[in-house]
């Protein structure tokens, strides 16, 4: 399996993150993207190819314009306003205040973000750009009849919806590589998530369709992050009735339970028969994550990757979350092994 | 004119407050009311009595239950999971996410705020109930016939909603004052917020409200903090219609604007002819505040005070905000002295 790798990833360095209440060093950091680089060519898991560039055309198919155009000049915007540090939102327009766009900086922060967590720096926006690049660069192959690609993504993106970023996340990779596949000719597109955290962002982005099904494997966000999205009871709205289902799970969960309900999302992902199916890959569901609450163990992502080549779909991967930096390489790998193993 | 004031303020001394995406040394301090305290005293005001308990009742009056336990249980809970510093909420249910009250403290912190700024730490709670009966017991002075009296409230109040805190307030003492006073057999009862931010929490309560009308004076939303509520277009809904108004004003507003604005909102209130009106009293107008952009002066504030006094109401003064510390008690002193003048 061929894996697409940006270095632009390094430009998105946060010094600090916002961590249950604290400023704490970033978990989400680049040696997140190196390490898992590194296990990919000690494996010899396949070639290593750099991204095209598919300009802005597939991101403004996801993302809302005036969202684009804010993550383009926010660090412009910010430091013209004589800060010189990374830049954090602060309010947010919850139930009774008005959804509106402000003039400054500060509340364009507040106006498209979600959380207090993701700073953006300099290189937010170019590494942002990039990782959506090696997303469709991957998808692109598995398009032109590779049976699977890694999108080495760096940041993440499940959490960023059409209008907003937060979780680490700003542009949502794996809705922009469903979305263009199905922009060249796909019927059908499956987003299997299977991070530890809910993908609000990729469902929100397809909930009323039927063209893309999203389904996702995670925390309960009653305990979870991020709370507000990725209950049983969703399931689609209109169009989408039925082609969003969710999987929350409690702290603690190991494989014998999450396995079982990967099986589960099969069956959906299998009953749908996409013609493509993009994998949110995060590996925060292991057991040692810094920030996480499931029980996975390494051998359990090799588990992982098996089921999904069974699916015998062609499978575009594309990294999201994994904060327990050593391992985030081994488990990474691991899935896509698995799956090279089996399909 | 007498002064409310409780030592309890004290109880709530947050460290750190996430301003301009970085944790600062909080400016929301006890200072700030210790230094008013030193100055009306220096001067001679009147008598500072401690407030009396009025219970929780009046506060749900205002205050949603959940949102009263959550306050009262929100520490307890913070460090029951382990965590010995303040507590912050890292994401809000924006737009297309779910307002659903979390299990888990995390997620109650995020659904019960609105913004990543304000601290909730050991003695927050008892604090922010010795600030309501600080406003209450002012409150009572002027229900009892005195012409005026100030609570020198802290936590201030107005940014918190009936079900949500932000802009370091907890409880809203000027609503909870002026629900009091209807409760009490006032007919109308009008709330004049002259603190430099919107006082959006105490709109909200009384949008829909004919018996509570809300004026503000405040820096222009579209730059400045809440930044999604303080629009001039936002006049009350249904009954409340047209007893909501709204004067914000831009970055560097001096007196010569900003007095003119309040002659006009003093009109509205007497036009109202209310029973009694709650000020909200913020001093960071002031040219020097370390948060805010306005330009009034030190001897602005005795004008402010007398414009008030030419209503010829019955009023409660109510501290809220003022961050430049050696000057909030002069400052605030002036508002209550110019009053005195001209009553």
């Amino acid at each position: 399996m061929k894996t697409v790798y940006s270095e632009d990833h390094r430009l998105h360095a946060a010094r600090m993150e916002l961590i249950e209440g604290t400023l704490k060093p970033a978990v989400e950091k680049p040696e997140r993207a190196e390490i898992v680089l590194a296990r990919i060519r000690e494996t010899g898991l396949g070639p290593v190819e750099p991204p095209r560039e598919f300009g802005t055309e597939p991101l403004g198919r996801v993302h809302d314009a005036r969202y684009l155009a804010f993550l383009e000049r926010a660090w412009e915007m910010w430091t013209a306003s004589g800060r010189d540090y990374e830049a954090l939102p602060l309010v947010w327009a919850i139930r009774g205040l008005r959804a509106v766009e402000p003039e400054a900086i500060d509340g364009k922060l507040s106006y498209f973000s979600m959380d207090a967590g993701t700073p953006i720096t300099a290189g937010t926006w170019a590494a942002a750009r990039a990782s959506a690049n090696v997303a469709l660069t991957a998808t692109a192959m598995v398009r032109d009849g590779a049976r699977a690609a890694f999108g080495l993504c760096r940041p993440p993106g499940h959490h960023a919806a059409a209008d907003y970023y937060g979780g680490y996340c700003f542009l949502n990779n794996a809705a922009i590589a469903a979305q263009w596949l199905r922009d060249q000719g796909a019927a059908r597109v499956s987003v299997l998530d299977v991070d530890y955290h809910h993908g609000n962002g990729t469902q929100a982005i397809f909930y009323e369709r039927a063209d893309v099904q999203f389904v996702s494997l995670h925390g309960d966000p009653r305990t979870e992050y991020p709370f507000f999205l990725g209950y049983a009871d969703e399931t689609g709205a209109g169009a989408g009735e039925g082609y969003t289902i969710n999987y929350p799970m409690p702290f603690g969960t190991t494989y014998d339970v999450w396995g079982a309900a990967l099986d589960d999302a099969c069956g959906k992902v299998a009953g749908y028969a996409p013609d493509a199916v993009v994998v949110s890959l995060g590996v925060d569901t292991f057991e040692r994550d810094p920030i996480s609450h499931f029980k996975l163990t390494t051998p359990d992502f090799l588990q992982i990757g098996r089921r999904i080549a069974r699916l015998g779909r062609p499978t575009v991967f594309l990294m999201e979350g994994g904060y327990a930096v050593e391992e985030i390489g081994i488990n990474t790998v691991n899935v896509l092994t698995g799956f090279e193993e089996e399909a």
